[in-house]
C-alpha cells in the first residue's frame, strides 16, 4: 500500500481515483483521531456516540476498501491538505480547552462536525463521479457511508443543544 | 482590526467569539479565492454560480461585521488551520487540472462544496452557541447565511451532475 501518492489526473475516472485515495487517507486519519476524541469527551451521550462512530468509521474504511477491489485498484492513501488541516484545527481546539471539560466536549463536537462535513462533501462528490461513469456498485458503497456521515452530524447537533452547549454555559 | 490574535477560551461566550473571528477570516480568504476560481471556471453556469456566491459572500461578511458590532466587539480575524487547508487543497487541485477545462471545472466544485461544508459547520456551531447565549440577533445573522450556504452547495451539485460531470467523461 503506498502512501502521499499522486499523478496528474486525466479524466474524471482519475479524479474518482483520487478521491477513493483521499477518502482512505482521510478516515483512517479520523480513526485516530476519534480515539483521542473519545479518551477527552467528559459526556456519556458524547462519549458513547464517538465510540459507536468510531465502530462506524471502521466499517466505512471496509466500505472504501470494497470501493478499489470494484475498480481493480490496490487500496491506497493519498494525503490532503484539507482533512489534515481540520484535524490540526481540532487538536489545536482541544489543546486550548482541556482545562475545562464542559468546553472540551464543546469544541469536540465542533472539531468533529467539521470532519463530518468535509467527508459529507467529499463522499458526495465522488459518488457523483460513480454514478456519472456507471460505477453502480461503487456509488452505492459510498452513498451508504454518505448517509452514515449526515446522520452523525445530526446526532452531533442534537447532544450539543440538549446537552453539552447548556452545561458549558 | 487584529489579525490572528487568539486568547484561550474560558467559557461558551469566548468559543462564540471565536467562532466569530474564525469565520470573519475564511469569509475574506473565500472572497479572493472565489475571484480566482471564477478566472479558471469555463461553464457558463458555473462561472454565473460563483459571481452569484462572490456578491452574496460580501453580504456574508457585512452580516458577520454585524454580530461583532451586536455583541461590542471590532470585528477581528482570527485564522485557523481547517479552512487554510481546505483553500490549500483546492489550488493544488486546479493546478493539477489546469490544462484540462473539463476537469478544472470539477475540480473548482469540488472545491468550493469543502469551502461550503466547512462553513456549514461552522456558522452552524456558532448559530446554536449564539442560541443558548440568548444572542438571538447574531443567532439570526447566522442563520441567514447558513441558509445560503445550504443553497450554494445544492446549486453547486446541480451544476455538477446535470453539465460538468457529463461533459468531463
Amino acid at each position: 500500500m503506498g502512501i502521499f501518492s499522486a499523478a496528474k489526473p486525466e479524466s474524471l475516472m482519475d479524479l474518482l481515483h483520487h478521491n477513493l485515495k483521499d477518502l482512505y487517507d482521510a478516515e483512517l486519519k479520523v480513526l485516530e483521531t476519534l480515539t483521542e476524541m473519545i479518551a477527552a469527551a467528559s459526556n456519556d451521550d458524547l462519549k458513547a456516540g464517538l465510540e459507536q462512530h468510531r465502530t462506524e468509521t471502521e466499517g466505512q474504511v471496509k466500505r472504501l476498501e470494497e470501493c478499489f477491489k470494484e475498480m481493480d485498484m490496490e487500496p491506497e492513501r493519498q494525503a490532503r491538505a484539507g482533512i489534515d488541516g481540520i484535524i490540526k484545527e481540532g487538536n489545536k481546539m482541544l489543546a486550548e480547552a482541556k482545562d475545562d471539560p464542559a468546553l472540551t466536549d464543546v469544541c469536540i463536537i465542533e472539531a468533529s462536525q467539521k470532519v463530518e462535513h468535509y467527508e459529507i462533501a467529499s463522499y458526495g462528490t465522488a459518488k457523483a463521479m460513480a454514478i456519472e461513469l456507471g460505477e453502480t456498485a461503487v456509488a452505492e458503497l459510498l452513498d451508504a457511508t454518505l448517509k452514515e456521515e449526515f446522520k452523525t452530524d445530526e446526532k452531533l447537533t442534537d447532544i450539543a443543544t440538549k446537552d453539552v452547549n447548556p452545561a458549558a454555559k
